[in-house]
């Protein structure tokens, strides 16, 4: 069975998911395109050969020769694109973040529930490799009961001034991959603690957000963890996290573009690690992609679903009410 | 520009390569596949969406719609094919080796120059990111004046004894690459001396094979070298090299399919290191392909020619009369 | 010149010093040994060579033989120590904490200062060649300006119930060590929040302490940080830490017994890291004793001092604060 | 029971066997130390607090109250000193090569044998703890069959000229330390072949030396090793070898100054690797003077006997011929 599927939003992630969806997933089509930039989506569909391309949402969504819609486009047009693709009877992918708002993430949800499609948001750094392996040491019991995560994940550069004023912020728009790997891994958060500050930018700081951070976390099951983010890490993408249990530990590495070590008059070295997010984590787009497209073939549930999209968002709000408060706060008092 | 391109042979590489031109090589189609059995063509056909499929590679071979021919029988029909292919003003793309036999090789170069073609060899690990990384060390005059190069080369496992048979022995079927390595990192070799034994299994002993060698090289710029070859390392695909300068040594590493270290009551460890030479090596199959297309598309020089195709097989001849004769032996003996 | 010292207290870490100023303290002489229980005393004189032993540590004080004494007794007898020995005009050398509670320090500190004599305090993680690399990364500017420092420190096993009972607890007996990191590396601290619990042996929960913590901590100078202790790391003595800036980052590294890595067809693994702080810290225990040796020999200022032993203890007294009242703590409040 | 020694030679190897002997050993005593340059001698025995010293050398072999000699002195009194000792009832540690001639050894292993005391060669590499666990991974059984032996052994620096004129050259001096190893990990060696040449310094030649060397050997048990050696690694003290069984790999790897990795916008590094033989082999130059005086002290066997002194030399002596003739020299020609 063939999944056909529609992008909508060709921007960066856009044009990965397309590059992916004609070369990695096996049993999809990509058959149409869409962006309000008409240009982006005529370029989009030469570059990738698909045959259709619009500057309308809405003919993707309505089109009957579609199963699903790849949902890229900017993060306040995710909600409305949801509910009239789960209206249309699609199934949906989204990026993340759903929203920034609960109310409207419910309404989505509500909808993806109400039409019975799946909604799959997109948490790719759950399907890379040394993060399920991870999950797997953890599942396995081969590290015993977790009782403590660290997770560090800094980016090589901050996003330009104007993508950070509409992101939500470093917690809505960055730190939500590290809140989504925490459940991943160790479930529910119940209460947090943040410390932040502008340290890279002060643009950054101007445009309200803070540039480094660094989080506290209280698990439901009793574990503690930390996260810690930078909007600006020198030698690369600096991308790490440990759990630690009763019996042992289990802890990602950085990925490097190769294994060669170079040892010379003044020092022991590798190349800088990975820097951009498309190289590093290419494979787990391509993995999350193919277990979109296998739930719908097979029916079964997908694996980041709404209940995990709008988690993390929660996380984001309780994180930005602690930095505000400077005061731990419980989750549920959101 | 599109490079139409047909496939010979759909064993385990020539598969691969379909996978890689259908979906990793811009600017390449593949239009046709033959195979001696008719059900392997007509099942990879269907695998990639491959348009034509053929039990006679003579079709392929003789087709107006291709520019290039990729060759991936077995080893016996590489000259044959080469030829015809040429003849009928085809590129070519070959899998290691051309030939065992040196006058063979030299009348498919004959017949590549004669017609003006392009011939390019399958030594797919001149374009892996870590030995690549080396060349670049050694051309950037990173670590000096090269001086002494080491290669460890183990196979997962031995391939079936049937096959030993016909592949020309470990010294041309597998250290092949290493001797291609040589000359990639180091330029030609003037003399060699070889151990070996059956140390794995004593089938291989008698099929008239080795299985475990150790070969030491001299350069013809002076440099020294040694190749250590097994066709068994229990904990995979050992492939690793180090080159030693008058201002340095690079050296590579295995690659691990991820980079989580696990602590536990009983030792620090990562899991084992890749095990399948396809997934090991596939980023520089598909890198190796993409330079093919690129020089047919722009009328350049191919990275790996049919010179660099004889050469290797020279070496595999010396080192064999090095065992035979358990003296060191030159390559201007041959 | 020579400086000749007395050690009070003979345990583990008593030992551990009579071996070092007996062996590779260039200008020292170990001459006298006390400790309240003779026979420990008289033991560790004949492993190492003292001349003079006694159960009675106003002998060693009081000696006009000596120059400095070390002082490694049970916490509670420290401060009284401290006091007499400057009295005596002693210079000395005092094992962590140098006591639970401030006003007891303060007393200490005044005598200190009021007879001229040189205190420090044996804070040796600042001796490791990790850390000290680390700092000197900081200071050289090879990392940029400090923004985050991250200190993973986990001992193999907890100690027996009855020495938590009396340690001062987690937070006072062991983090104390990673709160002089901290100061060490990045200077004084303005706020602190803890998370902890008991995850490990409820006893140790039942005797009114916990032995699983996290703190984060905002320093003057702006930089956030955390630190991880558990009294549990199945896998060995885990102690890492990182200093992440606006040029790069410095991370120290576990230290194994040997360079040796194993594959097998399981795995590709080495030894545990190091167990026992004597073996892991050694060189570190080494060095600040000859540190302190020549402080007296030179009449320099010491490296770790009275007011570096003291803030420590300030902080760990804020950490148990936070705990209690589970809101972040600044230490201008205690 | 105390074991009383002295020290013949107390240049660079002499006086850390002195610093060792009287730190690092606990029931050695070292009582006197001879050395033809009476300055040297005194230096010494003032440097490690030793009462008695004599640029006589028969003066402590004729010494009623030692136990043991120590002989550091320049390889061409080794024999006669060894005799004189052995005659003198003393136990002998002697720095290696015992000598370069096997006549000469042959007598020395005589008188050892005709008097009946213990003769240990400084072979301290056997000592250090990579090469002791890969040692124990074999006997073990952790990799199964061993099959391939390589070594890598690169100096800093070359020695001065006037050293490597009477050093015998790289194989007897140098690469007799990889000889031990392979004996001590993988037993006797039957056949050898050797590629060397000058690449360093030009005046190594004129001296009649190599300075760069690749070793093959074929040992009795089958099992196939290489040998690598440069005397200027400009990174430092290169010292690994790996040996690879039917059941895995063991591999050593250097050593470090500290275990800091720095990251900044180049590249990702550490420093140096240990650069002085002293630093780098230090522990294993304790471990193998406790054997010695355990040795005598229990009257046992040493770990590095007069056989074991001498097998290397032969093997040097292989090495040589190999290079001079070109061809594999069987040992049993020697």
């Amino acid at each position: 069975m063939t999944i056909k599927l529609g992008i909508i939003g060709v921007g960066r992630v856009g044009r990965l998911h397309a590059s992916i969806l004609t070369s990695r997933v096996a049993n999809a089509r990509l058959l149409a395109i869409a962006d309000i930039f008409p240009e982006a989506a005529k370029s989009a569909a030469e570059a990738y050969g698909i045959p259709d391309y619009s500057s309308d949402a809405g003919e993707l969504i309505n089109s009957s020769e579609l199963d699903a819609i790849v949902i890229c486009s900017s993060t306040d047009t995710h909600v409305g694109y949801i509910v009239e693709a789960a209206e249309a009877g699609k199934h949906v992918f989204c990026e993340k973040p759903i929203d920034h708002d609960l109310a409207a993430i419910d309404k989505a949800l509500r909808a993806v529930e109400a039409n019975g499609v799946k909604l799959q948001v997109g948490f790719n750094r759950r399907f890379d490799s040394g993060n399920a392996r991870v999950k797997q040491a953890i599942e396995s019991g081969e590290i015993g009961q977790p009782q403590m995560l660290s997770i560090t994940s800094r980016d090589p550069a901050p996003p330009p001034i104007d993508y950070i004023k509409v992101s939500g912020g470093l917690m809505m728009d960055m730190m939500i991959h590290d809140f989504d790997l925490c459940r991943f891994l160790l479930g529910d958060v119940a209460e947090m603690y943040a410390m932040a500050d502008v340290m890279v930018d002060p643009a950054i700081g101007q445009a309200g957000d803070v540039d480094t951070a660094k989080v506290m976390l209280r698990f439901e099951n009793g574990a503690i963890g930390t996260i810690e983010n930078s909007r600006q890490a020198v030698f690369g993408y600096d991308q790490r996290l440990e759990v630690f249990g009763s019996g042992g530990e289990a802890r990602t590495g950085n990925v490097h573009p190769n294994q060669v070590t170079i040892s010379d008059a003044s020092s022991v070295r590798r190349d800088l690690i990975m820097r951009f997010f498309v190289e590093r984590y290419f494979e787990s787009y391509v993995a999350e992609m193919n277990a979109f497209v296998d739930a719908i073939e097979n029916d079964t549930d997908v694996p980041v679903n709404g209940a995990d999209g709008r988690a993390p968002v929660l996380m984001a709000m309780a994180g930005l009410r602690s930095l505000r408060e400077n005061r731990p706060v419980r989750l549920d008092e959101i």
